[in-house]
């Protein structure tokens, strides 16, 4: 395999320190340029076992200290565009994005304009800016390959036939942190609660949208982009174990499915090997040892808020970027102890409901959605208003 | 998709039926010849129905109810070359094998030579010639696409890496019509016992490979000759359910799995339609309404059956061939009421085990070989000297 450059996005994170241990067994791959929100110690100290060429800082108070802690090696970007800067200076083959929310989109489309591969496990990006970030990458002839377990999982899986023999993409979920508890226990599970999450070691924000659910919402309207499917061609399963990651079903009645441990090192190294895979010193998955594997159909509140994924499709690319937006606005505010945890879906849903399509989606537009359904959450809370509940 | 001419060989037999049914739906494929045991009257109904060109019988006591029957309308053939006949006459595209046991091999031979596409349920053609038909096969260019429901979810799975990625196929095992009986009741199952299987309908033969794991030992070897692996990167993991029909472990970590109810159509339809998926009217795989799924590790009685197909291996052709031919012996004189059940498998072991390696590897060697282990099972069985025991 040849040599290829990585930028890593959101170094510091989840999913950026998971893609530098895979890159450590990986000697043919160069880690190019580093780029974090605030934590400009760790980023330093990524900086130098990489030997980074790039680095950029979101906080513009974390530029001197960066600047400082790296010496006279890398380039240092710095501030709200610094991310933006990075890619486009950085001559990467691979942009792999790790960072959370909408944060992402700007950087991405610059990826795409550099003709770099975007790797993507930023889902936001997409649910957000699907509708320009897919139709810029076929233009540039640029492959977005997705760095989620479930979109891994299908995006391996489609493989096995062609685009027009797929009947169905099914998703699988987990149910997260607060699977089994009854819904008046829900609404007010506590923060730590919620980031229990029973099988995956994520970031905060993605275990939190684990709990609610609507981070099948959100890869649903992922899915549909990535795959150019309509949303009759995407479901969700629940199953408790996530072994099996997420399966297509074809024309045939055949099924293909992709399983392995709960480990987001699998979906990253295939981004990164993409379209080869490199060989990976880790056990195989011992299906006699996992137990028996479960599934089942959604009901109330998981199908509440995977609901509003399909909500978005129908409505269009303003209710997507409201959904993402004014999800961001919620679990912050969950996080931060302004709303109960039961607030977030129907908080979510409200704005969801509420947006208007744009006639002409731009990213200007698509951040003009954004910013409104962000205030429009805001507005709900210091309001102290409770949400409106369906059927209310 | 375009016109493809079929010929069905061991066309009223379980699968040779099923490819009909399957047939039947897909108006772009046409069936050109038609061949059988000696069931002469169904085989005239079906070549009447599908405007057969050739057909052909083996016994030659059918051949003049069967001219009688289908008239002036197709070529018929009989006797015993009558369908290797067929094959070098009826210029077919794809010709199906679902023909039971040794008898498959010669007109399997003669198809690759004449450049059709080889669609193989007859597992035991490459059981005891894998040798000889897969070089074949490579030197003419011809695709050996495999029907048995486990090498048709493999061959699926494997498109999604390349070969040098593969760690490991697992073969899934239901464990057959006994699986939850004691090693004692075992012993001394009936023939209607044993024909009983719990997830899939078969022929008789196929049925009782199940019940005593053969079946799995004649995949192992299967497998060895379809993708050309190693000993060590074929595994047998049980899996009650028949929904996972076998798996692809990568070297990445990453695990693809075939899934589907247990129906043979869904193999048939695949190798007919390779390289495409044609559309079927098939409900889809509901994956919440199966229940959980269990896997499980091989032990006792069922590891011993399939240890036979890893002994065949290390033991090289001749061994296989006997594996092969012992196992239709035995299977024949348990379904004839002349051994239990519980003797199956400690015969085919031994003559397993008297195997001698041939110098040369030729289609006299092997079928010497086969021949030879037949003669080994029915003297011990007119001896009616009980197998020696593995131990004893």
């Amino acid at each position: 395999m040849k040599t290829k450059r990585v930028a890593i996005l959101g170094s510091t994170g989840s999913i950026g320190r998971q893609a530098l241990e895979v890159i450590d067994s990986q000697p043919q791959w160069k880690v190019c340029a580093l780029a974090a929100g605030n934590n400009w110690r760790l980023l330093a100290e990524q900086a130098r076992r990489y030997a980074a060429s790039h680095v950029a800082v979101a906080s513009p108070a974390a530029a001197g200290p960066l600047a400082k802690a790296v010496g006279d090696g890398p380039a240092v970007h710095a501030g709200p565009d610094a991310m933006t800067e990075l890619v486009r200076t950085c001559e990467a083959d691979v942009v792999l994005s790790g960072v959370v929310g909408t944060a992402g989109l700007v950087p991405t489309l610059a990826a795409i304009d550099c003709g770099a591969t975007v790797a993507l496990a930023n889902k936001e990006t997409l649910v957000l800016g699907g509708s320009i970030v897919m139709p810029a990458a076929r233009a540039a002839g640029v492959d977005v390959l997705p760095v989620d377990s479930e979109h891994s999982a299908i995006f391996q899986c489609l493989a096995a036939g062609r685009r027009e023999e797929v009947r169905r993409v099914v998703i699988t979920a987990s149910g997260g942190a607060l699977r089994d508890w009854d819904e008046a226990r829900v609404r007010e599970a506590t923060v730590a609660d919620a980031l229990r999450h029973p099988t995956w070691s994520m970031g905060p924000k993605i275990t939190i949208d684990s709990a609610t659910l609507i981070n099948k919402a959100l890869e649903v309207v992922e899915a549909r982009w990535l795959f150019d499917l309509g949303p009759d061609q995407i479901a969700v399963v629940g199953h408790g174990e996530s072994i099996v990651h997420s399966y297509v079903e074809f024309r045939d009645g055949s099924v293909i499915a992709q399983m392995g441990r709960p480990d987001m090192t699998t979906p990253i190294a295939y981004a990164l090997s993409y379209p080869h895979r490199a060989p990976r010193d880790v056990p195989p998955l011992d299906l006699p040892a996992c137990g028996p594997l479960t599934f089942w159909e959604l009901t109330d509140r998981f199908d509440r808020a995977v609901a509003l994924g399909f909500e978005a499709l129908r409505r269009g690319p303003a209710a997507a970027a409201a959904l993402n937006a004014a999800n961001e606005a919620a679990v912050r505010a969950f996080l931060d102890g302004q709303i109960p945890f039961g607030e977030i879906v129907p908080l979510v849903e409200t704005v969801v409901n509420l947006a208007a399509s744009p006639t002409e989606v731009t990213l200007e537009a698509l951040l003009g959605a954004d910013a409104i359904a962000r205030r429009q959450v805001e507005e709900r809370i210091s309001a102290g208003a409770k949400p409106r509940l369906a059927g209310q």
